[in-house]
């Protein structure tokens, strides 16, 4: 079973503390790699962690604050450095494609890949698909445009039944069709129902990251049921004021929004500066959904459903 | 005596490492910090090494190659966030200005100090002096149009003769003035001579930072007699002719320079991503010029004559 898994590269919030790094996350997923946000000094713990910028050919940015995307910069011109082939895109809002593209225009002349922008907008689109997963946005409340990614896994096979294949003597060259949902024809001309001879595929996984946010009331049906929600806690509930001020969420917001939209596992990350560790973000968390889990730098989590 | 201290926060070169940080350095001089250059992931080292922003107010950039600037990006967005107060001037290129200061209005439009740029040319010029301190560019000779930067302490006090001073009677409010050059002069009119009440200030420390260059021939007068000099040493002498090709220096070329200004120490850094230590690089430097040292990540050196 190909597997979803989740590498926190940073969890911390603008303000820059030694326990965090600013917000980036790459999802592993079918030996390709998806950056979710770039805060700056990705590109070491990208490193440190063992990640291969040749898988690296997605990036989506939520908005336009420098925690989130200023680590682009380096990284994208390391991989020239390191001769990356191929294409990047960056999937952006127009702002950013401008920003960005005039910095690397300028220090990155010789690319040896292709950057690319994809310009979205705050909403709920697809933003891209391929035979194993679409993104699409999710529309955030925060002090400048802002959207989350949600990461669904599609095209999932069916399963083949080993007794009723080998029954029915279904040749090795048609099993792919009959997993991909086919009936299987014999021979003889008799038709076996492909309900006969597989059984439904496993369910597949859906993770959504929202960060940097208000709790959004769109949000909740659009994320409805996902196995796994990242949403950014960066407040405990005594500043619930300042969470309100800075379009930010505390971490009993967040566990709201899980309990909401019925999330399977909720990852709270986004910490403000305020705090050593986020102990006291958690158990406000838990305290509303249990299966809620810290966010940590260079942690690497497999979202099973 | 007041001290320049020089804090190394980074001293690799572009590609990222584990063992390095792109190049930054903050000399720390009578309670004002001068940064120069700034390569990404600086602003956490400044906080690691306890630099306060609000003593930081200028910062030299000495080329505009990613790994000597990105970090300034952050650095300025989250002196916002600290509530920096009065003035940094950034000294760099027109280019430089213009990237830098676009990204800079478009993440920190409600700047709480003002950001100023101060344009910067290729050529041997004071562009920063105060009573205390002088700094010129150092013509330097790398891909992209790139300076050094020379620091000079001026404008030191002589030593007034004690036994002197009570001899002639001179008065506390008219020690100053005589320390400062000045004659002595008696309430009857007889002229004492500053030379008999005085002996010659300590001769100001200069230290050079040359980085990025291929060693320069123009640099060499200018730099001559400095105490301390920073210069780059990117490749081991097997590779003279990758350091040719990049237009970077080896640890043998840096010695020379070191050796042919003479300097009285030499700092070298900026070493390529293929050394896991700089020991053979300082093992080629040391062979020309003994009195070298590797520069090292947090390292803080006093740089004493």
């Amino acid at each position: 079973m190909a597997r979803f898994t989740l590498n926190i590269l940073g969890c911390g919030s603008a303000k820059p503390t030694p326990q965090h790094l600013p917000a980036c996350q790459v999802l592993d997923f079918r030996d390709k790699l998806y950056m979710i946000d770039c805060g700056e000094g990705a590109q070491h713990t990208f490193a440190q962690m063992h990640l291969r910028p040749s898988r690296l050919n997605h990036v989506f940015i939520s908005h336009l604050h420098g925690d989130h995307f200023l680590g682009l910069l380096g990284l994208l011109s390391s991989m020239t450095l390191m001769g990356k082939e191929g294409e990047v895109v960056v999937h952006t809002f127009a702002d950013g494609a401008r920003i960005i593209g005039d910095m690397m225009n300028y220090i990155d002349r010789h690319r040896s890949y292709e950057l690319r922008f994809n310009i979205i907008k705050v909403g709920h689109e697809v933003i891209y698909e391929d035979n194993a997963l679409r993104v699409s946005t999710l529309p955030l409340k925060h002090s400048v445009p802002a959207v989350g990614f949600l990461f669904e896994e599609k095209g999932k096979e069916r399963h083949l039944r080993g007794d009723m294949a080998d029954f029915h003597g279904i040749p090795a060259w048609q099993r792919a069709a009959v997993k991909g949902g086919a009936d299987f024809v014999k021979p003889d001309g008799t038709v076996i129902p492909n309900n006969f001879l597989t059984t439904a595929p496993d369910p597949p996984v859906r993770y959504a990251y929202c960060s940097d946010t208000m709790p959004s009331e769109r949000v909740i049906p659009l994320i409805e049921g996902v196995d796994w929600l990242y949403h950014e806690a960066t407040y405990d509930s005594t500043r619930a004021d300042k969470a309100r001020q800075y379009c930010h969420s505390t971490a009993a917001q967040a566990a709201e929004v899980a309990r909401r939209a019925q999330a399977k596992h909720l990852i709270i990350g986004h910490y403000s500066a305020r705090y050593d560790t986020p102990e006291l973000l958690l158990r406000e968390a838990q305290a509303i959904f249990p299966a809620t889990i810290a966010a940590a730098e260079r942690q690497r989590l497999d979202l099973l459903r």
